[in-house]
């Protein structure tokens, strides 16, 4: 059991030689590097990535260093530059498309708020078992039965599922996903899944987020704690 | 504006000498070693952690030594010590009492799979300014309307807030928040807010994790341009 969830929570870190920690900071830089473009900002150095991000100029170097040499010594990187060399190592150069698996609450509040409104993501539909739900549209999206999913991932070249179902039906979504040829699944279910090898499962833990919080939330209560251990 | 941001961004970081990135790896442990003391496993080595977290024994040991000495040479950790030690460290040795703020479609999805599923909070209320919604419960947790929080927060000591309302409503809602008394807040709205020292904020940042997704659902494609760099 153990075995499988360290499979699992490992195939996002072997499908290249880049660390996952490098890529969650990409989409920081990028933000940063959207904010910057529109103010009109020519050139930006390490110095000043860094002391907007908060991780150090060194990180920062190193982590763009990986996928080429961007910068200029001196005078820093290319703002428009490296906006646009970052929006293609992460494959954000043009839209992907995805599907939205459950319509619930979960999936319902993604499509309204989230997955939406980025500029990178085309959602090409939504899929429910519900005979409440099928047939609805959120925003744009038609919410379609699951039985479609196949010939829908086949005609947009779907990249990504984003799974909102409740976590008893998560393995049967998981695996008709990857049956209709879906690969890359963002998983909201707090539950793990069983998937082949080559297939990049991440979860989204918001337990864990509420976790690393609960232990700001409780510093005070544990000055007392700390001073004895 | 981006000065803002930048200390609100590090203000998670400063409460006290550990990393965040520490505290975000406290929960992964925590969640192996419910399951090791599940299984009857008396002993677990840093190297056997490492197998199943993904995390180096280096690391785990850098990490656990931060807090105190844990593990004897040769025998490895006392899971159950060490559980119960990363459960003080975290702060959840006792439930902290949440509120929920805004119970639109996010809101009731959190309310219903995840919040109130984790042993270790205990959801007071939930916050609403519609009247639509305010009286309703979602499971036992009961909708008020947004001026009983101060009184909802001293009567049970709230810790923690957790924020899903949209995001033109964020900066009102946070403010309410202080107000009453919270100085955690985990923000599900996709936008920034300000806050004053002191006040800690963390960003579910749905997008950045969608992000660093799409970086792996594009490698195909990408194989390409990487030979080029």
């Amino acid at each position: 059991m153990l075995k499988e969830k360290k499979v699992r929570e490992s195939s996002l870190y072997k499908v290249r030689a880049v660390s996952s920690s490098t890529i969650r900071r990409l989409p920081v830089y990028l933000r940063l590097l959207d904010s910057l473009t529109r103010d009109d900002l020519k050139f930006v150095s390490s110095k000043q990535l860094s002391e907007k991000t908060g991780y150090t100029a060194e990180q920062i170097r190193k982590d763009l260093s990986r996928f080429g040499t961007f910068g200029t010594r001196g005078a820093g990187y290319d703002t428009e530059a490296l906006r646009n060399e970052i929006l293609k190592i992460i494959g954000l150069h043009k839209k992907i498309a995805v599907i939205v698996v459950g319509v619930g609450h979960l999936g319902t509040a993604l499509l309204r708020y989230n997955v939406n409104k980025t500029p990178y993501t085309n959602v090409v539909a939504a899929f429910d078992t519900s005979p409440e739900v099928v047939g609805k549209r959120i925003l744009d999206v038609e919410v379609l039965p699951a039985h479609k999913m196949e010939e829908i991932v086949k005609k947009h070249d779907v990249k990504l599922a984003i799974l909102t179902v409740p976590s008893k039906n998560a393995q049967v979504a998981v695996d008709q996903v990857i049956q209709s040829g879906v690969q890359v699944i963002f998983n909201f279910a707090p539950t793990w899944v069983q998937v082949p090898e080559g297939v990049v499962v991440h979860n989204a833990d918001i337990s864990v987020e509420l976790q690393s919080l609960i232990y700001y939330a409780t510093t005070k209560e544990k000055e007392e704690y700390a001073s004895t251990i």
